[in-house]
């Protein structure tokens, strides 16, 4: 490896708080590749204390004695430690931790999206008011490098709407229900076996990380302040292997959307997390299995998509890392990157939304049926864009997608169906994205 | 718009070189979001001058006169610019121009492959030493922000290979013979009459375009010296419905690929634009008709994708204003982006590299044949992965897949089937990308 020409290398030494698959990978990481940044950049990482909650697990016994305590604020303290990396996630201790860093000088590096996604602004003010780095690449889409493309490269971009598959256990279940025809449940009980779901799965089936990521991802998009409790919420946990077929059916894929817009002129974000269908064309309907995506649509640039691991301890390491030479850097030269400001904007509710939507019924098969309800749809200015309709046995099922409506008159339609006499079953309804 | 909490504005007065379709657009949009970007940043850009090499373009007229100028040096060396915007392409006068904005303290953001892919690393060493930025993410790929991503996240990965669809001609050409099972010269045609194409296609369709962007992405990735020049080039041209055909039908779709790559540990660089054989499964397999894509493996973070547009104004415009902002903003705090040193490496001889391949036959359909064929590949040590025989009249068409092999082996081996009776005819090969 060739070595830079300065003379003496420029250690910053790191302190890491936490030690689970990201912080073991990081310090791996960190030892490999010491000498290809020392000779990128002139500085050379040292991880020079780990911070965890206790000594339990037999993996930290490994690293050597006096490297590792339990006294994660000592750590922070520490004159020997320039900067902070946070994986150990959660609220407490690690706002407070951070916090203490930052007014300490000492720049921040962390993965934690619960924390960003409730007291990013905060957090962001006070690295801010202090001019010291706080980076987070890797709390949103683990591995792949689209924060600071967002953060630094897009600045300048009218961007209308960001679209992520931000989950990879969901999307590795809607793949298997995709591609193999499983059942909900069974693609759950695979992904669950191959360590690619928890024991207690809601946190994801339920939209709940990704709306965490949402948050992050409308934040940094539009400069506003928004949080996790901002984001509507639907998981997939009712989407049946019907649903993935009708979808294929018609050309579709379904996926678990993190969704982001702000209109031209517009001080209103909208922001929501939920199943969509993705049409075959589109770049998102091929982020297959695990892998995650962010798709990004502004008026200049086009359409951009960055695709990779969205988790993994390796992934979100290398996100890590980039992070931490870019804080170090920024150490050694007095500066530190820009993050802007966060305006408060107003979050338009879901009724306020405008979509295309899937909706399906099962209908007796006689005369007038179809009129009937096409006539709802046209009370409530809902304009049809497809319409199906297949026998099943003396009933018929019948599948409409609309143009773009709003989603209140959506709602009033389907209210509506529910007290036709030809309506047996309403299938309900799932958002499609446009081509 | 929210206007940042800082009283006056800090003006940032831009000199842009060059005004064509970038350049237009560049100004429009910095226009249209001078408003967000002073509330984002602080900082308040505005257009001061437009330098061109003459004055004749009528759409030239419309800029408010005094701002428009054909001295270019004086418009460089003007007191009331601050940074300079290069979109005129080509090496001379930009590289001088470039170089004496830099040595007078004047950041610099080009959008100029031609330029970069030849005297980059000269140009960089002046940015370096003096201390002042020379951005380019829009030199490689347009609107899509990848260079950053490689610059600066990716700053600690070990990256051993990216592998990019750059050229929107050829991917538009390729996706017409693909979809539409067109012949080349169809689908040029078209791609010319759509403004896809230029008149004369040989800089995009020979692979001279790509090349450029590949020792680009070639000397960000691997902190290398690689230019134009050490770049092995095949084009499109030779493609034929046949070759495309017969890659559908063994699950893979025919990609125009520029391909960087560093085996780990070693300090050899590989880098080469040619046809190559992509599975279906493979993101970069999705990324149709004239959209740009870069994919990139690293030993950490796993595989990354980057998808947008390669080319026009607007997204050019996009990419060109964050660098704009980035530099701005560093002006204004007196720091610089950190470029990274770039060592010499040994460029890779094409014949050395290792791939796949898919080789072709036409052979009399006799005993014996496949047994002579056979007998050369063991002989040159060339493991077959796949190989598939269908008659043609009293003939045989042979294909065949290889497992990894040297490209030096494959040569001989097909020096050799030249000589072989039962073959009629080769029908060549094209690598081909593993799963």
């Amino acid at each position: 490896m060739a070595i830079s020409p300065s003379s003496e290398p420029d250690i910053v030494r790191l302190g890491l708080l936490g030690f689970g698959n990201v912080g073991a990978a990081f310090v791996q990481l960190v030892v490999q590749q010491a000498d290809t940044i020392e000779s990128r950049t002139g500085i050379r990482l040292e991880v020079a204390r780990v911070g965890v909650r206790n000594l339990s697990d037999s993996r930290q016994k490994q690293l050597v004695q006096g490297v590792m305590s339990t006294d994660v604020q000592a750590l922070v303290a520490d004159p020997d430690v320039d900067l902070i990396v946070e994986v150990m996630g959660g609220i407490d201790p690690a706002r407070d931790l951070i916090t203490y860093a930052l007014k300490n000088g000492k720049p921040v590096v962390t993965a934690n999206k619960t924390l960003l996604s409730q007291f990013g602004a905060e957090l962001f003010a006070v690295s801010d008011s202090c001019g010291v780095d706080l980076l987070f690449e890797a709390a949103v889409a683990g591995g792949i490098p689209f924060v600071r493309a967002l953060r630094e490269s897009l600045r300048g971009e009218p961007i209308r709407r960001v679209m992520g598959i931000v989950n990879g256990t969901t999307n590795y279940i809607l793949t298997k229900m995709t591609e193999d025809g499983a059942q909900y449940a069974d693609a759950l009980a695979e992904a669950q076996q191959l360590g690619f779901a928890e024991t207690d799965p809601t946190a994801d089936v339920e939209g709940h990380d990704a709306a965490a990521k949402a948050a992050i991802i409308a934040s940094i998009a539009f400069g506003a302040h928004v949080v996790a409790a901002d984001v509507y919420c639907e998981g997939i946990s009712s989407i049946t292997a019907a649903d993935i077929s009708i979808a294929h059916r018609l050309g579709y894929v379904v996926k678990l959307l993190a969704i982001a817009e702000q209109a031209a002129g517009s001080q209103d974000v909208a922001v929501r997390v939920h199943p969509a269908m993705v049409p075959i064309t589109h770049p998102l309907a091929s982020v297959r299995d695990s892998y995650n995506a962010v798709f990004i649509e502004g008026d200049a640039v086009g359409s951009l998509m960055f695709y990779g691991r969205g988790a993994g301890g390796m992934p979100t390491a290398s996100a890590v890392l980039g992070d931490v030479i870019d804080a170090a850097v920024n150490l050694r030269k007095g500066t530190h990157a820009d993050i802007g400001t966060f305006t408060q904007v107003s979050i338009k509710a879901i009724a306020d939304i405008s979509s295309q939507y899937l909706l399906g019924f099962d209908v007796a098969d006689k005369p007038g049926v179809l009129h009937a309800i096409t006539g709802v749809f046209a009370r409530h200015g809902v304009s049809i864009r497809q319409a199906e309709q297949e026998g099943i046995g003396e009933d018929a099922r019948l599948v409409f997608i609309t143009h773009a409506a709003r989603e209140s008159d959506v709602q009033n339609c389907l209210r509506e169906f529910g007290e036709l006499d030809a309506v047996k079953k309403s299938l309900g309804f799932i958002r499609v994205i446009g081509e």
